[in-house]
């Protein structure tokens, strides 16, 4: 096909758009690929709409490979199997909810695992019936608080979600690994550098959850990594290496003393230090104890303290994951007065203990490591309070800050951290839906057997934020073959009559032989020409300039920068080599 | 492709849906292509998804080939375009309103003219730009208030809208009819049976809009057309043969009778058979003053009357469609007692237009027509009340049913009457969006130029359904090539594991040429399977049965019902003439 950039629906920009931050954001917009109507709601242009395709093509050939079949939902859903699940509820302001001219309660589907196991209990009854993969390429919505960085995180947003559904582990488990080498082929087609982190720690196993990072400084995941083992999580999902466990024998005992006016760390590590201890202390040596309020969906908020070295914060994003689907909040002086026993600044493991606080500690308060943490009296703390042998707490939670340097989990190594932007997740979700929903088929022997889910997503529209944001360079966009919304960009840059009516066969001879071509036909001068090829990123660009007098056109590769000369009698076949 | 119904996500059911009233809807569901999920709203499976994009791939085509570019709008919106347009609150109870979490008003979209109208004014700026042709192939929202036949009236429905946007009004008139040209290759292309019907009388000229209607007794629309002259309307847009005036000269008086308790036409009519007038009576010679209340967007609610011949009813339709965008009720007790003049049963001209009600009548009122109707007084009515010279109304309303036997209003002969879906709109909106948006360009001369628009639109789901309302037969679903979901259905129907194998080999082939075959290889008896082919409707039917053993195959064709042997080892090649 040949698209006359004189007839294609396409103003770039010459500025960048003032809220924009990102590049691929910037570069879109001013590209002409997509547009805003709305907080993170998005127009998608001609270019723009022609690059998504490519991608859900992509990924609809390879689900198709690994026996996906297709079907798909309405985006409006009805409450009430999001109510079955709770979901209507723990969703919170994320859910767009409606209602319609009747008072029922809608929603617009955020993702749809109520839905699929609705329908395969409804169409299927046997054992026989599995394994079973089913996706869609779906509109998303989710109500973000900060929607951001364009199409990067909108609240309409395209979407693959595919789900698999087995009688057994077996079968869930090869369900997961074709998802997750079909993503790996997704994602090496799409020509995205990313990384697969752990996304859960501990409970869930270790390869229950798996997410795709594509690499991005302006992503909003952080994750870590052990560059020795080749370990890689999302930062929620690190595992803390834990040391060995101290022998009680020959340790002091725990010695309370006066320290002063000293709530924070900074001034009882100050103390310690002028306190003849006869060791030189650190942060590392306390023991901090934060106090939260923790809710179950539907419960009550409760008391919970936190014991983390004290070199250390609770990371919020840790603390969410570990604690989810409960959520939590800080404490804040109101709480405090209604426990007096809550000693602000000198709060102690025995104390929470004493009174009943449910107290949860940092993987590395092992038994026997000795702490200088909170006494419970203002001004008194205490030394050498050892874990397992003064006080036991209640459990460990994995919700201090994880650093680089940090050691990993496998004892490879240290940890290195980067950021990156979830362009995949892999799940592998159980009995978790099929047990709301009691999904259950008759098994060989006659038993019911219930199924057993996995849940796998690709963000669609996303892609296209994630290739511009690491494709490109200072000129512009860049696309990678596979996804260009043409194959080859004809620039006529020659006013002569013959050098045009030269591009116009050259590029009719390109369309002949299936490919893809953007004519730049417009009266706009080369300089204007050249800057807009650039901009728009498609990888082949090729010059009909001064050179077609001595029967030359020039060939660009967008990403590497290099121009050649080529014989205007031979351009359409060194072309078609040079593309393919 | 090969798809193996061992494997396809299928399951048929015997019995017809109990909610379900039309064909299309029960065997839609009965063969397992779509599934209800709520009121109007429709999940698709594996084989209806199929049907679907090869349809929505036709109109696609099609568009590209008059030069429509695509893009792709989202389907949240946010409420500030609507409110410039007033369709905010025009829609009534039909528009799906949300909020987001900041309490910010949404909706989804019903159709796109808005979003479309201020794009084009944001990219574009000169005349040289257009003619311009955009359209998008998208989910739209409609609260029915009564969602019915399955996907023939779905509240969230696939569609494709187009906008064409031009300076000057042959511009506009060569997009409109490239779009109508495109709509009627679409249709064929379905093998859909259609009529085009004027879809709006009077004021905006004859071909301003014309609606596509597929012929089905279950249409939700009535059109009219004449044999003689292939003048064919929606029932909203018949204009009545208005019959020439009489002149005044040689008329009997009107004369005030006291007629009893008359307060219908029956009686009346009963009444003036009985009363030696020296004529005999019918309805027709009655007018029959009809009170109710409109309100203009925004208004207040206003006493309307209109006058019809008493063998007339007035059709709701046609009287909303001759007041939109106003809304209408009929008046109540309630209404009556506050307008004291109003006697029920006995309202007349005289004094409807004494008391300044608004008072439009039936275009067949022309000038010296002599009527009986109400004397404004109870028990009293006049006779001989002629037009234009006893009392003059406020205007003339298509608001009359229209009935077969009606004259053509081209003088052609007389109309009749049929039922049809609408599939296709195409309407020349003018400059209605661009004026509240001031979207002008500058124009060859420097000045601006205010744009024409048209608006095209093309049920896309919906044709799912209307292809299967026209094409089945008692058996099941019937498709045509174009859009069926396999080329040929392949069934095992022997148990001889040469037979089997060789139903495969034949299916293996036939996928090499390109052919999409679906497999029956399931373990169910023949009569199982040739009830499913029936049902699922794909055009040819391939029985690998009992002939097998003499080296022949069945060849069914799904739409004649002929069957046919050929030989195995020649099926391929007869197969694929037969399908192509």
């Amino acid at each position: 096909m040949i698209t006359r950039m004189s007839e294609l629906f396409l103003r770039t920009l010459r500025d960048d758009p003032a809220d924009a931050e990102v590049a691929s954001h910037k570069l879109l917009i001013r590209a002409g690929y997509v547009r805003p109507v709305g907080p993170g709601l998005y127009s998608w242009l001609p270019l723009g709409l022609k690059v998504l395709r490519k991608i859900e093509a992509i990924i609809r050939e390879e689900m198709n490979a690994i026996g996906g079949q297709e079907i798909l939902f309405p985006a409006l859903l009805p409450r009430a199997p999001y109510e079955t699940t709770a979901r209507w509820t723990e969703y919170g302001d994320t859910l767009f909810r409606l209602q319609d001219r009747r008072d029922n309660d809608y929603l617009l589907g955020p993702t749809h695992e109520e839905m699929f196991t609705l329908t395969v209990k409804g169409e299927y009854s046997s054992y026989k019936d599995f394994p079973l993969i089913l996706f869609q390429i779906q509109n998303k919505y989710r109500d973000e608080a900060r929607p951001r960085a364009g199409i990067l995180r909108g609240r309409e947003f395209l979407m693959k979600d595919s789900y698999s559904f087995d009688i057994d582990d077996d079968g869930l488990k090869n369900a997961y690994h074709a998802h997750r080498e079909a993503y790996q082929r997704i994602f090496a087609r799409l020509a995205v550098r990313y990384v697969i982190v752990s996304a859960v720690s501990g409970a869930m196993g270790g390869s229950a959850s798996e997410e795709f990072l594509a690499e991005s400084e302006v992503g909003e995941d952080t994750y870590v990594r052990c560059v020795e083992s080749g370990y890689a999580a999302n930062v929620e999902a690190v595992i803390t290496a834990v040391p060995e466990s101290i022998p009680f024998e020959g340790l002091p005992e725990a010695t309370v003393y006066e320290t002063g006016n000293t709530p924070t760390i900074a001034t009882l590590v100050d103390w310690a230090n002028s306190a003849e201890l006869g060791r030189t202390v650190t942060a590392a040596d306390t023991l901090k104890n934060v106090l939260m309020k923790v809710r179950a969906p539907g419960g009550d908020w409760e008391l919970l303290a936190i014991g983390v070295p004290g070199d250390r914060e609770v990371d919020e994003k840790r603390l969410g994951a570990a604690l989810e689907p409960a959520e939590f909040a800080m404490i804040d002086d109101a709480d405090f007065a209604k426990y007096p026993f809550l000693k602000k600044g000198y709060i102690g493991p025995k104390g929470l203990l004493a009174n009943g606080v449910r107290y949860l500690v940092d993987p590395r308060v092992v038994d026997g490591t000795a702490w200088i943490t909170g006494a419970d009296e203002i001004g008194k703390h205490v030394v050498d309070l050892v874990a397992g042998r003064d006080f036991v707490a209640d459990g460990t939670i994995e919700a201090a800050e994880v650093r680089e340097g940090d050691p990993s989990p496998d004892g490879a190594g240290p940890l290195v951290s980067a950021r990156g932007i979830e362009i995949g997740h892999v799940f592998q979700l159980g009995r978790k839906y099929a047990d709301a929903f009691s999904a259950d088929v008759l098994g060989e022997d006659g038993k019911p057997v219930r199924l057993t889910m996995g849940s796998y997503g690709i963000g669609v529209s996303r892609m296209v934020a994630v290739i511009a944001e690491q494709q490109h360079d200072e000129l512009g966009l860049r696309w990678p073959s596979a996804v260009s919304p043409f194959d080859v960009h004809v620039v006529i840059a020659n006013k002569d009559p013959e050098a045009r009516a030269g591009a116009t066969e050259l590029a009719a001879d390109l369309d002949r032989l299936g490919v893809d071509v953007l004519l730049d036909d417009r009266t706009a001068s080369p300089g204007v020409k050249f800057k807009d090829a650039e901009l728009l990123g498609v990888p082949w660009i090729v010059v009909v300039g001064r050179g077609w007098a001595d029967g030359v056109v020039e060939l660009r590769d967008r990403f590497s920068g290099d121009k050649r000369d080529v014989a205007a009698a031979s351009a359409t076949e060194e072309i078609l080599a040079a593309i393919r």
